[in-house]
């Protein structure tokens, strides 16, 4: 009980992810020590959450980085935009992918030095983007306990998917605000979305909280609104993958419709993200691309087959909730209403 | 294709029920001789759906009634009446079930002759249940299609869980209106709610749509709003357990979470339900008792265990969706504003 997760870790010159897609049923680590295999864990969703991917793909960059044959300059540049290139493909709709792919190529150009001297500063810079997410996360988590509602006394929460410690580099966005009010005495009770195709809730954020002993009660998607109505729920808090300068904000399928729903009781509902979260350069959602998986997520659970052949499937995985369900963004820089982040662009 | 689906049959002096947990991958019949038999393959769900189960039991009362010894007259009621109690706690929402039920009592209360008397009429009064029940389906189905938005020429309907041929005697409810729809050429595609925890929707309502050719696509219960936001659906319509006087309605859970969203994108919402699912005894839907099943419909899929030890769970098998959020409740009367269905009580 009470052992932080840690779902990226850099050990022995290598990267250890915790293999999520085993999660709850098994606690195991896949060891990465090539790029190739780190765009194959992120399409497959070993590790999945935007923040996470962010902090694996910088790792990949270096892992890659450190499989370029050239000592020159240039080339090795040249390559290295292609490993970027490589790793982007992996997930379309996580704009953090993008942009720590971005800061490890700028890190690369910055460098003055060799190729050799460049190398070990991609790792310095995998490893900073690493720690800054924890830190963002425990920041995060501080900024949203001051703006949930200040009664009752302990509230009980509900969230959609795992924006977890599973889902970034420690203590999670959503997860860190409902870790900060758990540690603060604010929380009663976790309400979890299982998150249907992929299960995320049920699997992975009700597994991070019986791991530190938080209250949770695991519910499917289309019982939100019910619960609302009976009065269970004080507020929402979801993560994020992307979201507009306008505060329109996409995330993993159904919260859009959990923030329909919010509104409709007048639940407040939060979303919670690292500014690198935002795309300054999207004036708002509908720019968003959204990426479609596998039908079978929705046709076989385990073993089963759940549909007759026959049947055709629509499986988007985010949808995008626009700013005016949303009543506050909470960043590692503060909860802002959605028309107030444009201000974090130069921040 | 295109051969009808009968789930309640009565053949050879005895019940076959299709075993509707068997579905999709078999398509088998379970033969019931006893009425102890029946109660428990109604609250295990090889039969379900509100008015499939009234048929169901309304022949579970004719098997219970031959096995009484006595022929003495009183005693037969008073031991019918007994049997009516253990059927009647199979399932606490549908109201169809104590229609059915009340229906069966009052048949052997009118029949002046002796208990052998009785008996046959209490086959008849079961048959007649039966096929009264497909004649309302049909009813129910024509008028729905005349509700319907007129534009565009081809609809996109959607439904959830299953208020199919398999809900009912045959033909279906939500179902018999995109089956009409479907038959008049007004039909471009069904969207098919999953229906989590049970998965009614991906096992019953697809396989049914497959049986008769009619294109469907499953989805996500989560899904619906953001396919709502694309302009993909030009009407939901769906079933109900149990209706207030005042058409507040009882569905599958999540029925009220598909109305709210329906509500915010002007997506016109229908119920469809024979007028012997109108409790009139009820002023307002806060009165319906909501059964509460076992928890392992949502940490247990075929084999798959998807939740960790340590997890709590809520299944509530039903919602109540308040009347202002319904376009119009479709019967055998015809299509009613919510308002007016109280006018439907004598007849």
């Amino acid at each position: 009980m009470n052992t932080p997760v840690y779902p990226v870790r850099w050990q022995n010159d290598r990267v250890l992810l915790i293999d999520q897609n085993r999660l709850p049923n098994e606690y195991t680590y896949v060891e990465i020590d090539l790029v190739e295999d780190m765009a194959e864990a992120i399409s497959t969703m070993i590790v999945r959450g935007a923040p996470a991917i962010g902090v694996a793909a910088a790792y990949g960059m270096y892992l890659g980085a450190k499989e370029i044959k050239t000592t020159d300059r240039d080339e090795f540049l040249a390559q290295l935009t292609e490993i970027g290139k490589t790793l982007r493909a992996t997930r379309p709709t996580a704009v953090n992918l993008f942009w720590a792919i971005d800061r490890m190529e700028a890190t690369a150009l910055q460098c003055a030095g060799s190729v050799a001297a460049i190398i070990p500063q991609l790792l310095v810079a995998a490893q900073q983007i690493n720690s800054d997410d924890i830190a963002t996360c425990q920041a995060i988590g501080a900024h949203g306990v001051a703006v949930l509602p200040s009664s009752p006394a302990k509230l009980c929460l509900l969230t959609h998917c795992n924006a977890g410690a599973l889902a970034t580099a420690g203590y999670g966005t959503a997860l860190g605000v409902v870790r900060s009010a758990w540690t603060q005495g604010r929380l009663a009770r976790l309400y979890a979305d299982e998150t249907r195709p992929r299960l995320q809730g049920a699997k992975l954020t009700s597994w991070e909280c019986v791991q530190e002993g938080i209250p949770v009660t695991v519910i499917a998607d289309s019982m939100a609104a019910h619960c609302m109505r009976q009065g269970l729920i004080d507020a929402v808090v979801v993560g994020a993958d992307r979201i507009a300068a306008n505060g329109d904000t996409a995330n993993k399928i159904g919260t859009y419709s959990l923030a329909l729903v919010a509104k409709a009781h007048n639940v407040p509902f939060f979303v919670a993200a690292p500014r690198s979260t935002i795309d300054f350069s999207l004036h708002d959602g509908s720019g968003i691309p959204i990426e479609e998986r596998h039908p079978s997520e929705l046709y076989q659970i385990g073993e089963t087959i759940v549909c007759p052949p026959g049947v055709e499937f629509y499986n988007p995985a985010f949808d995008v909730t626009p700013a005016n369900l949303i009543q506050a963004i909470i960043t590692e820089f503060g909860a802002f209403p959605p028309a107030e982040i444009i201000d974090l662009k130069n921040r």
